[in-house]
Order: C-alpha cells, then structure tokens, then sequence
C-alpha cells in the first residue's frame, strides 16, 4: 500500500512537471533547477550573475524556501520578476507547487528562468519540476567528501558550480578529490569554480549560461526583444 | 489515503522509537540525536569530543550515512564502538534503522550513545529516534539565516553548537542576529562556539556534554567501571 501511494506521489509529480515543461516550451522559456545543500550559496549566485545576463536575457526566479521569503527579497532587488514558493516546511519542491508559480510570472516575457530548490542535498535531486537542465552547486566549505556522500545531487547534470573557493586555504577541501569524485559521477559535467561577492567566476558562469545548447540549439540570447 | 499511509509510517516510527529508548532505559545508556546540514561539521565535532569523554564515559556511536562508511571509519578511528546506519538514499534516519543499530552495539558497555544523523536541516527533525536529547548543530559557512529558514531543526533542543567559528571574520554571520533567532525558536537552549580543528569551545561542549542533567538525574560519570 505505501509503495502504490508513493508511485501515485510520484506520479501526479511527474504529470504536473510534464505539463510545466510543455508551458515553459510553449512560451520560449528556458528553465534551469538550482539544487543543492543549505548554506551552499545558491542565493548569492543568483544575485551575482543575473546582473551579467540582463542586457540581453530576460530572467524570472521561483524561489523555494521552507517559511521565510528571505531569498526571494534579495532576488526582488536585482529588479527581476520573482515569486517565493513556500513548501510549508516541506524538503523540496514539487513540479505542483512550481506550476502554481509559473502561473504568476509573465512567461511571454521571460527568456530565462532559474529556480533556486530548498536548501537540502537529498530529497530535491528525486523531484522533475519541468526544468530543462538541473546545476548542482557545492561549497567549499561543506566538505569534499559530498560528492560521495550525495551522489544524486551531482548526477546528470551539465554543470557543478563550487562555490566559497576563497575559503578553501582554511578548509581541508581538496579540489582534486572532489573533481575526481564528481567525473566518476557525472563524466561530461563542467565545473567552475566561484567565488560570488567578490565576482570570481562569474564570468564564466555567465558565459555557460549565454552559449549552453539546449534541446539542440541555444537560448534565444539577443534574438528576443525586451518588452519591460 | 495518502495522510492514512503517512500516519502509518510515522506511528511505526514512534513506536521503534519508544521501544529504543526503553531499551536505551533499560541499560543505562543516555542517548544524543546529532542534527544539522550537510557539511555542518557534526563528525568534526565527534571526532573534537569524544576523546575529552572517554576517561570516565564509555562512548558509542551509529553513524547515519545515504550511501558512505567515511564518517564511521573517522569515528572508528577513535577506538569507540560505531555502527554505519545507511539510509539507502534516504533523507533521515528512522527509529527502526537505528532499532537494528542498537542490536549491533554492546550496550551493557556503554554509557553515552552519539546518533549522527544524515547530513540535511529538514527531514531529521521530524523523526523521534527514542534519543534523550537533540543536540543540532550549525556552522557559521552556512550563513545566519538558517535558524529562520530552518526553525523545527533548533525547537525544543538543549544544545546549538556553532561550528567553524574561526571563518566568521570571512563571511558575513552575525552572531547576534543567530543568538535573537535562536532564541526565539528555543529560548533555553545553550549556544556554543567551536571550531572543531583547533579545540576551541570543545572543553565547553565536553563539560556540559558531563554535567548536563537527564531525567532528573546527571549521566552515571564515573559511576561505573569501563569494562572494555
């Protein structure tokens, strides 16, 4: 009786990522799920990296939080569309709750779409919202030895974004190691190194975000006019 | 249907975690639900700890892991009793993982048990493992919003522990914004400053860890002999 409740769990969850990735094509929108443990500085590369790509990208942000809409009043402060998701206390985000949020952006009007998970290295990996291409993110200062303890936060996805790399002196993390550990996980991934308040990386964040292919060809960067 | 199912699991939950702490009653050892995120520093702290307890207590620990023995392997690197609980993927660990855990350690010869908990700031909080106490802990890396984003993790425990507290400087943490927040999700809890790699605060941790009162009554220090 559990395993047949979960699947129905599951099942209504994949249906509505379903129906979210149909929108999000429907209206030109690329959306990338930005998973990873709390703390790991999902927020602060948002905030750093949306200023490089509004000149010619038009970027929304669902952010998922348990209680609060800390992280969705820093994002308003970029001057972007942004709602915060509330799961009430819940794990991680459910293509249900996301497609409740789509409802109130302007997709029309949107080229770019992040959605920042909840905080938690575990459950959110197990959730399709609809997005089109996942990034992990890990700290430094969490330990290298996540990878291995949280494979399927790293698995398939194109790009790790570690962050907190100026910190890494006073840690034992060991870039090594962890890159070694994440290409035994996902083999074809990128991984940047950053370092957001102070802007290292971003640059080339920016760039993967402006030139990555998806679904064959690459974001509409320039191709859309703004209307805002 | 769904919240029937979930009422079950709980109940089965509860019910492994009542018969745990009778049998925890039973044999006299007093039992400690390390919490915190992923890379929180809850092995570093053990690892800083339990060498200042193991003149006059006799230590054990269940290591709670999805998929790894590295914690364990630190923690049997101590010379005390650990048993790897692995979860298997999943989030938290249950009071009947640790009910098979408990089968496994020599609890006649043991007066403080030590659950650390899967690495994750949500889902832990939720399950009654049939320890005496929580203990939850928080590294200042992860930023001093997380009492307000993340309150059930704090609610209702004796001990905070704040780890790394030497990369303070290097981030943005306010102690006294942490100190207000947690106040007001427990506002009796102690609130401890460490860095575990250097000893710092860990007399402290190791004092109260001596002289906390349970059940009316402190831990038998050196009441009884070590056998072992």
């Amino acid at each position: 009786m559990n395993i047949q409740v979960l699947k129905n769990i599951f099942q209504r969850n994949d249906n509505a990522a379903r129906e979210n990735r149909e929108l999000l094509d429907s209206t030109g929108v690329t959306c990338i799920n930005l998973l990873g443990g709390a703390g790991a500085g999902k927020t602060a590369l948002l905030e750093a990296v949306i200023p490089t790509l509004t000149d010619s990208l038009r970027v929304a942000v669902l952010e998922g939080d348990l209680a609060t809409t800390k992280d969705a009043a820093r994002i308003d402060a970029l001057g972007v569309p942004v709602v915060q998701l509330l799961t009430d206390g819940g794990c991680h985000l459910t293509a249900t709750l996301v497609q409740q949020g789509l409802q109130r952006l302007p997709l029309d009007q949107v080229d770019l779409l992040f959605i920042e998970n909840v905080g938690n290295p575990i459950c959110p990996a197990n959730f399709d919202l609809g997005e089109h291409l996942r990034i992990s993110v890990l700290s430094v200062t969490e330990g290298d030895d996540k990878p291995a303890k949280y494979p399927l936060l790293f698995k398939d996805v194109p790009l790790i974004v570690l962050t907190k790399c100026d910190l890494q002196p006073l840690t034992d993390f060991d870039f090594d190691t962890v890159t070694r550990d994440l290409r035994r996980i996902s083999p074809e991934a990128d991984i940047l190194q950053t370092q957001a308040r102070k802007g290292i990386g971003i640059d080339s964040l920016s760039t993967w975000l402006r030139t990555r292919k998806l679904r064959g060809s690459p974001y509409p960067v320039g191709g859309r006019q703004h209307e805002g």
